[in-house]
């Protein structure tokens, strides 16, 4: 029983704590990836900020062997956002972002952003990030899903009072900054940086690729304690 | 001329900041990738702590425009240390590392680690690690390459009393940490934890995989004031 903390051995989300019974596809990734047998250990959470620790049985039904746990949100949602780029590099970003425990990722349309999509390819995208959140969020033994919004015009985004934009020359990230805007590999416009000007923050000496500074924004936000 | 600052616009290394003549390839990537023309501006640097601002001209010939910058060394090593892990895992984590300005980096072989590698297996990946941190430097603007170390038996790097391994519990990282060992998957053998167990460090509250713990202590090791 000793693994049972919430941060060891499997992890899967059910519908409802009450219910606990596992998807099709979460009890083949179990039994099949994770060669989980009947009566092995795993926690099971609603999504929702609560988790259980459970035994697998002969069937989809968990039997719960232990108390209802839940962990409070963040006062304020830890926020990445940044710019739409090319190839598979939103999906690495979203699923690293997942797993450094970010609550809010939201994908910018910025004015330099050398990608652009239509709605349908928007639609295909958001699908697959939702599996690869759910996917990240059970292997990093999250109890909450991210949310994730897209694309979202950059120049609004940064307007609000509460982002601040990575660039080189801005300030030390503080324990008051909780949401991070990072650029595309152009960098902001005119606009666009000026309607944050007043609020960038480093990322370090380096230039990075937009995946990598989004990374690091994670990282600086979630596992620094603040 | 406002571009010239060692973090913006093109960056290429040369064999000598006396010579200042461009590889072959490097001059195809400047040509054709970034489509610079003669008379564009790019920083040369010679991959030990110096570079210069230039001119591309109509060959391999670069023309200096500024004095050449000295970047002094840390006084301590960055050092990001990872277990061996399988696929294409390990070159993103040497990509990510070297963007974000590790200065030592060392892929270990750890008890748990579920890929073994010959020496034939090794030398082609150390060919090919070098390749992607020198491209990775080109890109981050670094004026250092870094050094790669492989395969270093886990249970010995982790005895070194300057190396802190990633642990959930562990202390959060202060400014007296400069190196970060990463475990397998399946965690550290308890020899190897016990090798190190006075010494451990935590990279947040979330379950991450072995190159993602890698690019978080990266992160909290250079993008950090300290």
């Amino acid at each position: 029983m000793s693994e049972l903390t919430g941060t060891a051995g499997p992890h899967v989300f059910v519908d409802s704590l009450d219910e606990l019974v596992v998807a099709d596809d979460d009890l083949h990734h179990l039994r099949k990836s994770l060669r989980l047998r009947p009566g092995d250990a795993l926690t099971a959470s609603d999504g929702q900020g609560s988790w259980v620790a459970c035994l697998l049985g002969t069937d989809s039904a968990l039997t719960a062997v232990g108390e209802r746990v839940y962990q409070p949100m963040r006062p304020t949602p830890a926020t990445v956002a940044f710019s739409l780029v090319k190839g598979s590099k939103p999906e690495l970003a979203i699923q690293k972002l997942t797993e450094l425990g970010v609550d809010q990722i939201v994908v910018l349309d910025a004015e330099r952003s050398v990608v652009r999509w239509d709605d349908a390819k928007l639609a295909a995208n958001l699908e697959r990030w939702g599996r690869i959140t759910r996917e990240a969020s059970m292997q990093s033994h999250r109890v909450r899903l991210p949310r994730i919004e897209a694309l979202v015009p950059a120049g609004e985004w940064l307007m609000r009072p509460d982002v601040h934009a990575a660039q080189f020359g801005g300030r030390a990230i503080a324990a008051d900054v909780h949401s991070i805007a990072i650029g595309p590999e152009g960098g902001w416009s005119p606009a666009e940086a000026a309607a944050n000007e007043t609020r960038t923050v480093t990322l370090g000496s380096t230039v990075l690729r937009t995946e990598t500074a989004a990374i690091a924004a994670a990282t600086l936000l979630c596992a620094v304690p603040r």
